[in-house]
């Protein structure tokens, strides 16, 4: 019985590709698939050192199909994790050390945030000046988020997000 | 013999995490890792919906480290395909059907581009007039390239691609 199980995993390794697990640093699950790009945004890995894998549209059995983010070697602040919560509310955070699973928490959408999104209004002083970093206060009308400028006072909604 | 080697691949499963090959699509191979979300947005893979792998900085015998993406269900025309040599001139292009290689192929640099890069000239029409989209000759300069833009004639080099 154990052999023929271990030959099985043999067979369909032939059909796989076996990406290495991360023996540390951090995993981003549950993000809905069309919008993994804008969290590797988020968190910056266009510029990472480290091996970082993305999966997009992959089965999931909570949400039919999702997207993931490893990101060996990096743990991230609650802070710049929390602004992952602006696109993807659902999303896991889930921390490895040494191969195992050592902390596994949820997003938090953030009161405020700076420099993520670009304010929709464009006369905004931030449109109009490229050293001036954008900034709002996140607030949420009907389920869905809001951000108001701190400049102009400006609603930008969420189907207007446009990241910087 | 062969039990062993069985069972030395069940006990890595532990340390792995295996994501699906693709029965059909394509993968595109040995990416400069800091290219790999450059060749996601000239695939346009942000919009995608089928199952999409990526890796960056991943391990490479030839390279050092590489990126690599797997898209699934989907086959991109040469043209789409040589874009890439923009960017990734060390590309590999894989077709895969039914889980097994069908055609390998390297990527060339097109004589012509058009929509994937922004002109580096701030007063070419392509940048005052949001409906006129860029429209490049590809010249090779020194081992570098260099885009001659159809309407203003200015070069956009390498260092300053930006794209759309």
């Amino acid at each position: 019985m154990i052999f023929s199980n271990l030959y099985i995993i043999a067979m369909e390794k032939r059909k796989e590709l076996i990406v290495s697990a991360i023996e540390n640093g951090t995993v981003i699950d549950h993000i809905p698939a069309d919008k993994v790009f804008q969290v590797v945004k988020i968190l910056g890995l266009e510029t990472v050192s480290t091996p970082v894998y993305v999966g997009i549209n992959v089965e999931s059995k909570k949400y039919g199909t999702k997207g993931f983010i490893k990101v060996a070697d990096k743990y991230f602040d609650p802070e710049v994790l929390n602004k992952i919560a602006l696109v993807a509310p659902t999303a896991s955070i889930i921390e490895i050390k040494g191969y195992e699973v050592v902390r596994k928490q949820t997003v938090e959408i953030p009161e405020r945030i700076e420099k993520i999104v670009k304010c929709f209004n464009p006369n905004c002083v931030t449109n109009k000046e490229h050293d001036i970093p954008t900034k709002f206060r996140v607030k949420k009308v009907d389920g869905k988020i809001r951000l108001v400028c701190h400049y102009c006072e400006k609603y930008t909604s969420e189907e207007n997000f446009e990241f910087l």
